[in-house]
């Protein structure tokens, strides 16, 4: 039943409302002046979130799930800079967000903890009934992107996936292009994530980015567990900075749809090189045992069903400048 | 026994010598001042080729076939400007080049005939014991790809695949910055061919190049048999201008080699729309109702035994300024 309050009071309505099952939820209730939102993950990005979230009159944040006790006494001091109640802190573990959505009067929940997390949260809270907002890469597998599909056909929660390329001035004005027609009909599209990511994989284990070459537990913030998926993983990693623009270009999921992928990646040299030559790192250092899987240049070739190309490009591992290609 | 004396007089023979089997072939008979080169195909990029090998002196065009009375007449033509004597000419229709082959003492055949023709000749020359320079593309399949090798194993003689942009300026400057190492170990690379030849594969019968949207019979030089590729055939038609100056950067064949591919097309706009907005055409044109297979932009995804990724790109129907991508 909250949900179909949110639908209606949100200012989120319209993209929600672009996808039918949300039709099927609406009825004549009053609008509501003011939403309820959890954020669950509040480190660097969730903390963003907050603060912004923070500077809305129509919503409030109610609660927060965090594991982390530095990145909890951040969070409180946004609250606090911003003269707003804290909200109840759910930090008794990772599992501790299940309580979170147990006990919350929610309308929607917004997702920034590490890649892993993102599924399995989304699913507990469309299935506790709240609306989801989810931080990029959403899921890692076939399996997991079906799951997240079946879970908003049996609840009729929606899932919205916080892409935010698909939102920078620059790629919106493009869109609104592309609908007026000044390009034609569209045959070929590129576009990417190539962004030197080499001292968000590696710091010193005090401050979030660069310093040193340390990553996994030892490492502060992002590196503590981004870089584990460097070191096991070869592909586009992060394929949606790319594809989200693209897909809304070309009306994917509106009409038209991916058909076909094929995806081939370069050899592994950018992390290796990049902790030998660091002054905290050297050809000696631990860390310079590791073999990176992750291929430092991944291109991804894609059609569709209404007879378009794209390519994609995915780089975090080189020196280069920050491309969506 | 003539291409041992071939292989030691040509100024080609640097490159020659960097295949192993012509090591096999290589004795001390004495240098021969001047090579008899016979050139088949003259349309115009025939003539191109007769006449830069008229302006050099270790070389006499002896013999030319070509089927086309105009074409033949023009090359005559470049004879008598520079006070050559007139070379053997083979006219008798397509298959005339077999007893130009049997007929001539040849060091050396160049191929600038259309496509088809190219891996029959150059076979045919390499049986008769001749060394070989063809136009691109040389071969349509694999199995054509493999007749020019195993003709080479069998006989000695040695084909050259006239890539011409592997000798531009700019991609030889390339070339010599990365044998320097100047760009460390090379990653991932791109080439293509994007060329707007829609006024070459139409024209009004008349003139080489547009005027009209012409095709097949009726049409003039390339616009007769070329475009008939973009009516049967999907795919990238002319990989060579972009995978040639990558294939030198990355030592294709030099110890590293090409292991995987993937290629997709676009679907295929550029060629009909020329047509029916061209003033001679329009959509009541005969040629308004050919349905082109050609993709207008054809990507193509490579990985090598060394861990280099490649894109090759595709275009030649489109209005896009010229670009090897």
């Amino acid at each position: 039943m909250r949900r179909r309050k949110f639908l209606q009071s949100s200012l989120l309505a319209p993209a929600v409302l672009s996808s039918a099952p949300a039709l099927r939820a609406q009825k004549t209730t009053a609008p509501k002046s003011k939403i309820n939102v959890a954020v669950l993950g509040s480190g660097l990005r969730g903390q963003s979130h907050v603060d912004l979230l923070l500077r809305r009159d129509d919503c409030t944040v109610t609660a927060i799930a965090d594991i982390d006790p530095e990145m909890v006494q951040r969070t409180r001091a946004l609250f606090d800079k911003q003269g707003k109640t804290q909200p109840r802190y759910y930090t008794d573990g990772p599992e501790d967000y299940k309580n979170l959505l147990a006990k919350e009067d929610l309308d929607a929940v917004m997702i920034a903890t590490p890649w892993r997390w993102h599924t399995p949260m989304a699913v507990a809270a469309m299935e506790a009934g709240t609306y989801v907002g989810t931080e990029v890469c959403g899921a890692f597998s076939l399996d997991e992107c079906w799951e997240l599909v079946r879970t908003h056909e049996a609840t009729g929660s929606h899932l919205f996936f916080l892409e935010n390329v698909c939102y920078r001035r620059d790629v919106m004005a493009i869109l609104n292009m592309v609908r007026q027609g000044m390009f034609g009909e569209l045959l070929h599209l590129e576009g990417g994530y190539q962004h030197d990511l080499r001292a968000v994989k590696f710091n010193d284990g005090k401050q979030p980015y660069g310093g040193g070459v340390k990553f996994g537990p030892e490492a502060f913030h992002e590196a503590r567990w981004r870089t584990a998926h460097s070191v096991h993983r070869n592909g586009d990693l992060y394929p949606t900075h790319g594809v989200g623009p693209v897909a809304n270009y070309i009306n994917i999921n509106r009409g038209n749809r991916f058909v076909g992928l094929s995806s081939m990646a370069s050899k592994a040299r950018g992390l290796h090189d990049y902790i030998v030559n660091h002054p905290a790192g050297g050809p000696d250092h631990p860390n310079a045992k590791v073999e990176f899987k992750l291929g430092d240049k991944v291109t991804t070739l894609l059609s569709t069903a209404n007879g378009e190309t794209v390519v994609l490009h995915h780089d975090t591992n080189l020196p280069r400048p920050y491309s969506l290609g």
